[in-house]
């Protein structure tokens, strides 16, 4: 029940946050690295392949531009791996790091969440953990009731 | 450890089917049904209200066009909710399955796979069983060496 | 003769105002809401399925990024679904408001007009109106004189 | 109660005519007529001016390409206008059909619908008569019955 | 040898004063008005028709969003039309402005030029009439002339 | 009083045929030539620069993909250049074609038309020619109203 | 004086074939081989790694959809690396497949080519050996003296 | 082993600037100029006939808009071209640069990189050299090794 949450380059990191910060508020132990497919290649393989290994449940990748580092861990766990698109300062409005990361072909998927959706990544990263565990399933149930009631008192402030 | 694989419209079959043929490869059990979102949204509730009562671990959700299938399941079940954008007859190009399926607000996140990519749903949703479930993760080590086999004969083919 | 003007969320106030404004200027009756889709679907449930009993002749939604709100509304209400596709932070450019918004499937219209046009969501709720108001055609008549005057006046600066 | 269905050119009919059908279905009186607002910019003229005169309630207006017909009606006519954009032979996979009819400036609203969504053209001004007549409403609510069983027999055969 | 200059709104004014500003240094008489094709269709009614009995050669018209105006213009003048698309507040990146100016049907073309291309509408406005007017093709050549040594300028600066 | 019609490949000339058989229409004299940029650069410059000596007036340029030759010719010539975005087999659903015709920098205009619009650069052509020809523009007016009787006789033979 | 021509794909093959028979048609041997980044990770950090220790100057690499091949190629050998998007039939137009090769991050650059264009990666291989071997230079020289009087006959063809 | 810097406006420097300091870095002579495909055709074809013949082994060339410099270059040297799609102002987000200089037809590739990526542009040029010069390879090997410390220095600061 750990969450990895790896990311191309530390300029990654400002949107990365979110998905520690939600895992945090869910419970979940998360370890955090910098992994760069373009760089780290060796790191990327070493990592890969031993995620599953180190008691890793869940790999949360974010990357921008032509961003191939969720397919590239993909293509080595068995693990399910979420990709974040980055919408980093070399990217054309995001729609190079989406494609990048949703158009995976047929064999390796990666579960792609919106474009700098980090913090929907660790809420899925929690539903796939909730999925076999009751207690996170239960905080995923009171975290869409908080939702719910942010809704609400903002409606009644509207009518007040 | 049962997936359930839905959809908008009989019309979807076509492409849905690649996802119950890849859990039935991996030995997953299914069950298959047609829930509109904009045309039976009362079925919509009850599935979705209800799923992770009924002993359903993943829900593969796939639609077309203006797609809310995926996102309204994902507002009322604590599962994991994977999407699958499907390129109908009445898409521009898939971009319009694709972008409503994927740019979900913070808080509700849907597990975005290729246009018409329901194989690797499938796929997916053994890997988030996998990610608990020894034997699966077995079987999912076991499909990724069948994939590089199949390039290793066709490489031999080739310089043949 | 009431319309209703509900958005996502709170974040949609500052465009949805303009609406609230011209119907006020059209001299008719409106009340607002907060209503999720992702966050309270049965919020959602609750007003789609009661708003024409309520007295209600128009319904204005507006939404961003994955925007079901007005597609969802229009799944379950019988009434004309006016649908306002915001650019929201988390929205590409607004390309996801626009296409989750207006390419809804047959059977299910929303009338979807300009990005952030929630003032033209108004003016149409007030012709919808006057279609069978003969009060509010003659407000909508005077309206477009309006506009005509404000060219003119303009032109005449331009050409002193 | 009568609805104008128009269109810039005679190859939009096979996709306006589902239009025609539908309004039939719902028992509301239509006229048709081919309106170019770049080959006969007098017609578009004394249609625009006129119609409400005439007992028309709502107009649906197709066109493909630099699709003006819509947005230039409703420059002239206080009726609600909707348009269909049409992805004729000379448009670029539709897109330009819908920016030019969706994008009205503020002022001047078009209701517009999915690309070749001439169908829903038709249920959305059955829905803008039924806002403030009892029998078409009921109709529009049996309507959406009928979209709902269609769903069920179709579940139902699939699950047998 | 005049040509006009108009545009849809006083708010494209900035844009399409380079127009203006580069026919003044061709020594090209331009007459400069607002005609919006949404808020005074009379008006463009007017213009279109008679532009050609009052000794305009060329007009240049200026819209943005979903830009009417030069088709409108275009579809009423026999002058050669040309079309300036404006990124103005209301657009989307300039998509809706360029395609909806561009893609006119066949029968009726809109000479069109790049985004915010105000200048460029000026010159080739000029380079019309000096295809039949010896003294303002003369200036045309002298004015790629100036353009060569403006770079062969910077060239040299880079150099030294 | 004649018109260039050049194009970059033979594979443009379905295309571009529309231009040559409308400006015959018209009475207008053409010639016609293939002009690469890519693969004929000194034709290219010899053309571009001798063709207002040769007694041309207007020249339509098509091309397809990355499609420099419109906007080279109007770098080296002081004509009016209508440049044709042709969706060649290499062309990104015409993209490409159009935006490398039509983005051209200040200084340097290219008239462009619709994709494939060949037919409507022969009429602005003829609309150039015609703005300081009589003859050549009352052609134009009674072409207008050519297409105005088409557009009747279709809206006599739906009502009939 | 070596090109490898990689493909991550069998069915890339019919693209691909153009790079490997122009490079025959300019005397450059060849090796040719599938190496799929997301099937066989080790394969390509082999080959990869070993490239240029084996005598290769230049590597050609075609992918189509999120194409990863290219760049992960790129961020393993110090060769240079040209990148063909492949429009493979899981691709979205080909966007997918050019966005994830040309949007390499800074340090790892990928030559690309145009979408399907394999023939002009052979040719920018010839290129990369020619700009440091004169045999080679000679025959491109050579080669673009055909494609030039290829033009001229079929110019000639169409004036006759 | 010298490399030409060329662009098509003054206003390109501070993007192409980062070619031309790694180049620099890596050892490698530059020559540095403004060429301009539009305003100084002649220079365009002067430069890019005889580069190859100044002992000039890769050109680098940068150009925003309607970018037709790297291409022009390309239909008349012999030698490799790098083409840098600049995000001008006068650009469509960067579109019109990149699909004018990546969609060369077959015969005449452009090695295009990402948008504003003329430091990749520059490594390109040395992988190019290095292909054949033992030293430059070893020092493009070195810059590799120096990517991968960045980022492991990054790490190691990360998970202090």
């Amino acid at each position: 029940m750990k969450v990895a949450v790896i990311m191309g380059s530390i300029s990654d990191m400002p949107v990365m946050q979110e998905a520690i910060d939600i895992l945090k508020a869910f419970d979940i132990e998360t370890e955090v690295d910098i992994v760069s497919a373009h760089r780290t290649p060796e790191k990327l393989f070493d990592f890969s392949k031993n995620a599953h290994h180190r008691g890793i449940s869940v790999i949360i990748a974010g990357a921008g531009g032509a961003a191939h580092l969720p397919g590239m861990v993909a293509s080595m766990s068995p693990l399910p791996i979420i990709g974040v698109p980055v919408k980093s300062s070399n990217s054309i409005d995001g729609w190079d790091s989406i494609l990048s990361i949703l158009q995976m072909p047929g064999g390796v998927p990666v579960a792609t969440v919106a474009l700098n959706g980090a913090k929907n990544a660790g809420i899925l990263a929690a539903q796939i953990i909730g999925s076999h565990n009751k207690a996170v399933l239960d905080r995923i149930i009171l975290y869409k009731t908080g939702l719910k009631e942010a809704v609400n008192i903002a409606s009644e402030t509207l009518n007040k």
